[in-house]
């Protein structure tokens, strides 16, 4: 069997024009040891414009220029008549399966992946940008979960890639460390990262997003995780409540914002400390056995071995 | 004569209860080599919730104390039925002339300050926080501009104490370099630290207000101020267009916004240059020259000695 | 019985002339809605000069004041023939059971608290800064863990003040919302705030002491800790390997620093998350119950309760 | 004549293999709307481990796909046997100039640019990634300008992409007022970028990097720059005195750093202001007029209307 193909996971803010119409966006960096693009703007300007991508991590820039070129289609103004435009990529470097230096996404798995975006629910597991992630030792992936806080969705989509064994810890019980002689490969797995995208449709702004997206690494760290040094470990967050308009519109525009006295802005917290935690459990029990190259092979948790 | 005795000058964003109505607020650090307080909570926050003080690096903790007495004067929940209060002071090293160890502003002076507070013109020059303090080798002080911008006003409040002789740039002119053997004392002044802040009506967010700080740096630089290893050079800022509650009103707060692709933003972004740069003129043009302890002298800027 | 009187709780790094020989310091603030003063300066120069000092929030200014004091004392040329001192205090505002008001925290018990400073064991519980703290609706405090790692000791004292009474977790287990009903006061408790500064003999440089005290953050979590919006969250790490002389002896310093790819490097940041985890459980179960003002009252952890 | 091509500029620190032997690095953002590549890891790890490659907006991607492709080549072991590598690509939109859609920079151009990377002086104006920039309404380009500071030499590169034509200060002269009905075009520019490298022998820790990296928003200052909204300006720097080892050669490292109280700690800070005002001097007057797309055409400086 072959390396592990990567592919690309999209998260779409809104099925409108995003260059035209941006959400006010944030981030979190937890370790900056990663090489996700479009970060500084997002920090400088509050907002996203473009779909986030996800894929793995020598594949960056080529998902990045597809996704140039996706935007441009869309806004044949770029650079032309108005400025140019931010794409956003995280990744992980899920090289222990996959052929990384093989760069084998391409820009049709960019469009596809975009296109085939859609409202339902979230593909979960081995798929995607989670195609070759290890997580805690075993095969990770691209998980989600979501929660009611304060009267809106919250929701967290992750692509895992972190941890090791003997530190997963399942509703608080160190599983991990009682799987820790567990066969089937995976357990020798380097330091990975993990990308996190926070998504509300909650009204606020950029600087509350990152207060949000702070409170995603306590969920990371309620799966065992400690972000050692090699783990690249970035959040990034965004609210669908609102549209910032790319063609001025009026010199003043209009926001709601949640209070952040409220105890509707504590629920939102909770609510994503809860939803990265889950995020990273439904990666882990969604994911199955792969095996990559040169026989490496990621073993899918066995759930049968989990006893409550 | 004795060392000078510094005083305090009071920043007051509104005549209500600042601590009931917050302002959006934010804030750069240049050169962190500095003891303001009340910083970390303005960045997570984005609100101001007291007067701006400024006053002597070693009177800066007793006139915080003495502002947590004016809140809880004002506010006697503070601490028993709500939260507690973050005051804000800044300040600048002019040990040259002031007996600093000394820390004679008492909280008398404080309440002073706060009284005295109008908003009519500015004082400026050796008065309050800028009665010790040295800038470029000659006597700096308190100093204020303005511009119309967009609409809005834009404001901008110095205490200076920063810069070699030889670096001072008037309009671009190397008028330090020209003046580097003028005498009187005050060459040989240390390296000390400038504080600048920022009030404008215009309708801005927290972010905003960063990145409006950031460009009073700018404004520095044009006077000749390189950001010296001992110069601790901090900005706040401030809008006046918008009143954060601390008593939870409702869920939801409706914000006016500026927008930020409008030329109405770069007007505001040009005018807290200029202003910046304006104020720490006005600092120097408007300051007498000052004796201070153990014989040491700060001779105001010699402006007849200026040729234009 | 009347209102608690909190303390002030000192770390002093080494048994020196801290403003002579600094030591290379970081930080990272989880959520900035706190009153700790001197954070600039230490993420300006990387340096710690004074001892860290906690106590309670509205008493921070006063305690900064009397650091001044001992810090002049035994340098009398600070302010005079060399810069200032930038005194580092950190806060909880432990409001439920103290007069905070009062600011009842003097000078003397600042220099008795400097005084009492010993190498030994870390006194527990409802002491000093930590004798009006609540955690998680039981009685907080102080509470310190160390690891060995990488040949060197890395240690972490937390001023507990934080989290609701239903997310304590314990070894994972959700102890806090077994014993939600329990009776005893502490229940209502607003959200608070937790202090943790980390001490280690490794040799680093600041860039690495943030890099761990981001991690304390991960030990929060395990705890239950999700930084609500009115906690205020800080961490402040130091290096006691290296001295960082304020007098300059050579242009040049020698420095050694922890090579970031070795895997000691990757079990400091185990030994900060462990470190911190273990030292809030300390906290807790060293506390007692204390009943302060307005008859509100914190009632220890019922360690009988547990079960296992 | 047809659209302007931009190229490639190379900034390459030391000639032996940069990902096996990185060097110290840190940046500054002055205004972060732009699309720079490779931030998050030099400000986590305090590294630089490939070369620094400049070039326009859109062209980002398939530069930096292409810096990957020339790391593995000299690094087989990329992706597969170690870690995965981080390239640093910055960028201006040169839009005015430039078919920035057609993103014609090819890895061709990037081999070429790393091959013909020298020691010797730097080829200023109209070149590599400053063909197409725009600079205070005249033609842009590269610009360089070191200094002899603290027995080491501090150098500047610039990519001039900035301000409006009626801000240019010449030495402090508003030039730019002067020659504001100058015709040639290029006064009707948008606001664009630039990109700062600072590179300097002297043993600098990340921190103090970043420190100096503040500092060169200084020196653009001094040349009329405001950093309006859509200029994305960002500084990054290295030094060149230390070799952080990509393989662990022993678990401690030993650095020299510059004292941070000595005098050439502050010689530098100058010599960073103004080798960035000469540098972005020496790109305005080192370019020729150039002609690019739909007839857009941006003057040289008239050096002859100069008066001194």
């Amino acid at each position: 069997m072959g390396p592990v193909r990567t592919g690309v996971t999209a998260i779409v803010p809104h099925g409108g024009n995003l260059f035209a119409e941006k959400v006010p966006a944030g981030l979190f960096v937890l370790n900056g040891f990663g090489k996700s693009v479009g970060l500084a703007q997002i920090q400088e300007l509050g907002t996203l414009e473009t779909p986030i991508l996800l894929t793995n991590t020598l594949s960056v820039y080529r998902v990045a220029d597809a996704l140039v070129t996706h935007m441009v289609k869309h806004n044949p103004q770029i650079g032309v008549k108005t400025g140019t435009v931010n794409p956003v990529v995280g990744e992980c470097n899920d090289g222990f399966l996959n052929d990384i230096q093989g760069r084998h996404v391409t820009a049709e798995h960019v469009m596809s992946a975009l296109a085939d975006a859609t409202s339902g629910p979230v593909e979960q597991g081995a798929v995607g940008a989670g195609t070759g992630t290890v997580c805690f030792g075993f095969k990770g992936g691209i998980g989600s979960a979501s929660r009611l806080a304060g009267g809106w969705v919250l929701g967290a989509l992750v692509q895992t890639n972190f941890g090791r064994r003997e530190e997963l810890l399942i509703g608080g019980r160190s599983v991990g460390w009682d799987l820790r002689e567990y066969t089937g490969g995976g357990a020798e797995t380097p330091p990975g990262s993990v990308m996190v995208v926070i998504a509300t449709n909650a009204p606020l702004e950029s600087r509350q997003i990152e207060r949000l997206c702070k409170r995603a690494a306590l969920g990371l760290a309620r799966t065992g995780g400690t972000a050692r040094n090699g783990s690249g470990d970035f959040v990034l967050g965004f609210s669908t409540a609102a549209r910032v308009s790319h063609w001025p519109v009026a010199v003043l525009a209009v926001r709601e914002v949640v209070d952040e006295s409220s105890s509707e802005w504590d629920q939102l917290i909770t609510a994503t400390v809860e939803a990265v935690e889950e995020a990273v459990m439904n990666s882990l029990f969604c994911a199955v056995t792969v095996q990559g190259r040169d026989r490496h092979s990621a073993p899918a948790l066995p759930v049968d071995r989990l006893t409550w």
